[in-house]
């Protein structure tokens, strides 16, 4: 019987501080505010926009939404992006991706200012994650696994720890933020052979695969935490993870679930960084 | 009996690319020119400083040397950084590190303009590692070490790596090199527990710790090919890099040597980057 980490005790704690930082800052007339950057109407985006409405909500940051239609132009959208960049009383910016084929999803990326990029999409940021320096935000999936780990004392420092994927929204920012907590990493790709063993080497498995179901218990063991990035709706409808759930959570120490895990803290993140954005930028 | 990966053949082989496309653009009255920054005259430096200039003479890059003294000021190395930017004639910069105590080395190394860092140690080039993008240039160590591999065809697709530290100069952006070929990689610290198990899972293991002979027949295998990027004068003043050579060549399927490994290919990838950024700047 696994330990199941959910994401809601560290939400908790963390609107908790968050609110706390809004407190102090509209003491001195700010309102930490959030520009949402949207393309369209994928059902997913709606969907993230919602809770982090939510989130912002109980924490008391502003939201200003700028929507674009789905077949909007790249001057259209790099319009916007310079309206955020100029706007004073904006202090980050979530745009939803991945864009629509018309867009250089680069080119985007790199005309927002990198101290409004809350999401850790710029290369400023990611350079940031890379040399752990304080330039830019962490993609906030990749920093959620870590908020999860630390707020349930997972030990890190000296053990092994394997991710599964390599993206740039996950995989890699992961590994990055656990070597930067001196747990000895190793990146797993789908060119990975024997992926089950080296799952097993790990004390600590953050699954960010993006295939529903694709680590069983072969993969695991006992002693192990798992961290569960994926989020997939399965032929019943429900969600689920990369990681089965039902096979993992009797032979591993603790595990985090889907949905209620990852997931939830993301939006926590995001919501934080808009915060921090602000701080430092009143100086605080 | 290790085959020994020695770094003559690669450097011919990268001086004969660098010289032809040092050809082209004299063709189009350009020289590419290196501008090579030094405060004081530590004996590393001036080592290095004599094979990057015998090394640009053979392929046809032209040298122009800044000197400044130990005691130089922040604000003297950035006017001359400043001067290094605007001069159009000059395609790279090598900036000799560490620098003395009296400089801020991020302030330093944001300073240089991102298309002359040939040596990789700006944020621009750092995350073009991180994410395999074309932005500014590879630390030349690092490269160095992904120059043997390819040059002597080491398999890396699917196969396992381990990198032995992790700085900004080696370990990480190897790792992230590695990463690129489809490795499997893990990027081992000094917290690290069982180093010498963990080695010994490597199909590749690329020392680069800093530390004379701190990797000895207990993290090896027979299979294995190590890259050896440590370079230390022993107790009888002689060269040796960061893995015990004698104890690790009759074990292993391959080594790089020291000296005459790793170290001798650097100057070359350094040197190419100017010539790059040249033929970059010409369109060519």
């Amino acid at each position: 019987m696994a330990t199941i980490l959910k994401g809601a005790p560290v939400v908790a704690a963390m609107n908790e501080r968050n609110a706390a930082l809004c407190e102090q800052l509209k003491a001195k007339g700010i309102t930490p505010t959030l520009a949402m950057v949207r393309v369209g109407e994928r059902e997913d985006d709606l969907s993230y926009e919602r809770g982090v409405i939510a989130r912002c909500g109980k924490v008391g940051v502003e939201v200003k939404q700028f929507l674009l239609p789905a077949d909007a132009s790249q001057d259209d959208l790099l319009k916007v992006i310079a309206e955020v960049n100029a706007e004073d009383t904006i202090h980050g910016c979530l745009l939803f991706r991945p864009l629509p084929k018309q867009f250089n999803d680069r080119t985007v990326r790199a005309a927002l200012a990198p101290e409004k990029d809350i999401d850790g999409i710029t290369d400023d940021s990611l350079a940031g994650v890379f040399t752990n320096t304080d330039l830019g935000y962490a993609p906030c999936t990749a920093q959620a696994c870590l908020e999860i780990l630390k707020y349930y004392n997972i030990p890190l420092s000296g053990r092994r720890a394997v991710v599964v994927g390599r993206s740039l929204v996950v995989g890699k920012p992961a590994a990055m933020m656990l070597d930067r907590e001196n747990a000895t990493v190793t990146i797993c790709n789908s060119r990975t052979q024997n992926l089950p063993a080296i799952c097993k080497e790990a004390d600590v498995v953050v699954v960010a695969m993006g295939k529903m179901g694709a680590v069983g218990a072969d993969c695991l063991r006992e002693g192990q935490t798992v961290v569960d990035v994926g989020i997939h709706v399965n032929e019943n409808g429900k969600l689920c993870g990369d990681v089965k759930f039902s096979e993992a959570e009797p032979v591993v120490d603790a595990i985090t679930p889907v949905p209620g895990g990852v997931g939830t803290v993301t939006t926590s993140v995001l919501v934080g960084h808009v915060v921090q954005a602000a701080a430092k930028k009143a100086g605080l």
